[in-house]
């Protein structure tokens, strides 16, 4: 396939309505929902809207080899490339690549920022063409079927009807359910990871918290920090932290940092970082206000509290999956305590009933839930030996 | 005993320094550290301070029959009285009283607020005779040691040399370990629940999300938000929601709200409280406000911080038990994940290799950590059967 379609691939300038440094956007973009807007989950439409990503890899003749890969909450589209603003590797840059689990050789790798996102698809900093300002809370709120529906606009405009696979942890995970349950004909194989079919209590009370603290900053100003050229950082870094501590395990932190001191030899009895870990928190919190927009944490931590494909299907998750012949491989980590295992496994119990041809491992590790973008032997190769196994059998139907 | 050593009962009038109507304190006061100032951990000296108290129940001829009970992170002294703020029942009402698990027919019991607490026990939002002002900041950091220092002084001030038994849960488990550990000879039986002999690394970092969130709002104002007339509610009620994740467990939050929405019969697509659970949480927020000062609330989760029973007796904590005739019943939670099964079961081991009279017992429940604030059987009948029994021991050595 040429990439004729595609627009050139400038590194866009520093946009001034972020504010800061976070407006760094790279790659390559589509402007999509130009014929007709995109209908949204809760009614209201959306369109001509953009949406950024990353290719890696080729397209083969018979568009057999696509891979999408969905990214997490705070995720972007540099899934193996460079970060624009934090300079730092892909977030899956272990994984994907020439010889890698996603075999670039092999695969045409697509990774997309979802909508409402911050790194270059249109999302609540963006500017609303109505107001000729930032949409802020006037942007819609979105659905995990809301992101899906934009993914599959991009896959017509590259010309592509059939993915090979799509794969994804997190709310990554949450993308490949409903691609699966959603558009079914599209999808050969599935890999969902560390995620869940729908939304547990404990979790929307997490992000809750978090949109607590964005909203309670004054710089928030009630979602118009954009147009008051500021922005809620400490917010956004108290939002960051309690989640941050969700992504790992309670052995994982013991070990990491225990209860050592951070630059000194006994106790402050002061509020300053006295231990490791507040440091290493306050890090977390204040790195990623450099690189995330607060209203996209509100977004898209309320598109992942909508998630519930037992409550779209009638209250049977089996159903989401009824006469599916999409191949799945569903994985899951031992200290993961944010999607654990559990949740994992009712997802495969209804691909079970729905007579699905699904594999589950369970991945021993201390990680917790962050394993998925971690170097985790055992979860590489048990995801390389799905891919590999399921090519061999779409190389086959192609064939046929 | 006569209690004339007591001040008068006073329903003292709302403090003009708390800003707010957390100030209503009622019960009894003494006046401690009057000829010497207590030495604290830090170094610093603090007196004369007040402790405020209540008692229930009356102290025997022999004075042998004084139970302490140690409040939480949270907590007062108002463990079987109506709050003066809420105007809802003690906290620990369901075991305090004639006839129930602590029976006030038999026992003397005691409930301080702690040190840097906010109803009535000298902290930081009283005022400083250095300056005149309330001592925001200036305050100095204070331990689990520092505690149960003052609550010595509060049973010499009362006259009473030797505790049948301290009890608490949590931070009041902290307490308790440290009393057996510092003063074990006055102390005949000792019963930690819910609690660990140091704060788990990820304990301290959920601690300091919530400080982080008190220190982000700006009404915080360095902590001198009481000479400002302010309050740094929004972050206060943001640290709350956190930490109240934290002493619930997932299935009790599943059981209680699951993803059930609030009046309403469909999704919002806003960011309102479209679920129970976000409901719930923000009225938790809301209404720990009206009773808790900020600045508190950095002082005491300090203070669990800096609990270390391992690092205070060399790295072993057997030895914090060395020698102990003090009885004890420890008791755990299995669905805990703040204070986990695990972490009680090493204050077990350490009183095992101290040779010490130790029973443990692991309550299975889905209540999480709260469970010792709630309404549980087992543990209700757990604790009765060990006092029953320490009691009779107490009354054999008395008479012996």
């Amino acid at each position: 396939m040429t990439m004729s379609a595609e627009p050139e691939n400038p590194a866009s300038a520093p946009d001034p309505e972020a504010g800061a440094s976070i407006a760094a956007t790279a790659g390559k973009r589509a402007l999509l929902g130009v014929d007709a807007p995109l209908r949204l989950d809760s009614g209201a439409t959306l369109g001509p809207f953009t949406v950024a990503y990353e290719t890696y890899g080729t397209l083969d003749s018979l568009k057999s080899n696509a891979v999408l890969v969905c990214h997490a909450l705070t995720g972007d589209h540099y899934a193996a490339s460079t970060h624009p603003v934090t300079g730092k590797p892909g977030w899956w840059g272990d994984l994907i690549g020439p010889g890698k689990v996603i075999d670039t050789d092999r695969f045409f790798v697509i990774c997309s920022n979802v909508l409402g996102g911050c790194m270059g698809t249109t999302g609540p900093r963006d500017l609303n063409p109505a107001t000729g300002r930032p949409y802020g809370l006037d942007f819609p709120v979105i659905t995990i079927g809301d992101m899906v529906r934009a993914q599959g606009l991009l896959l017509d405009y590259l010309g592509i009807e059939t993915l090979f696979c799509a794969i994804g942890g997190s709310m990554g995970g949450m993308q490949v359910l409903q691609w699966a349950s959603a558009c079914p004909e599209r999808l050969f194989a599935a890999v969902p990871i560390a995620t869940a079919a729908r939304h547990s209590a404990q979790n929307i009370a997490f992000h809750e918290v978090g949109r607590q603290a964005i909203m309670a900053d004054p710089e928030w100003r009630g979602g118009a920090y954009l147009d008051a050229g500021t922005r809620p950082r400490a917010g956004l870094a108290v939002a960051r932290m309690a989640a941050h501590i969700t992504y790992l395990s309670e052995p994982a932190l013991h070990r990491k940092f225990g209860r050592r001191l951070q630059s000194r030899e006994r106790l402050g009895f002061s509020f300053d970082a006295d231990f490791q870990v507040e440091s290493y928190l306050r890090h977390q919190g204040s790195s990623f206000v450099e690189r995330f927009d607060a209203n996209s944490y509100l977004y898209i931590t309320r598109a992942m509290d909508y998630f519930d494909l037992w409550e779209a299907n009638g209250g049977s998750l089996p159903k989401a999956f009824e006469g599916t012949k999409t191949r799945f491989c569903v994985v899951s980590f031992t200290s993961d305590w944010l999607f654990p295992t559990a949740e994992n496994r009712k997802i495969v119990h209804a691909l079970n009933a729905a007579a699905a041809n699904v594999s589950f491992v369970e991945i021993e590790t201390d990680k917790g839930h962050d394993a998925f973008l971690l170097d985790e032997p055992e979860f590489h190769s048990t995801v390389s030996g799905f891919i590999s196994s399921a090519w061999a059998a779409r190389q086959k139907a192609v064939r046929a």
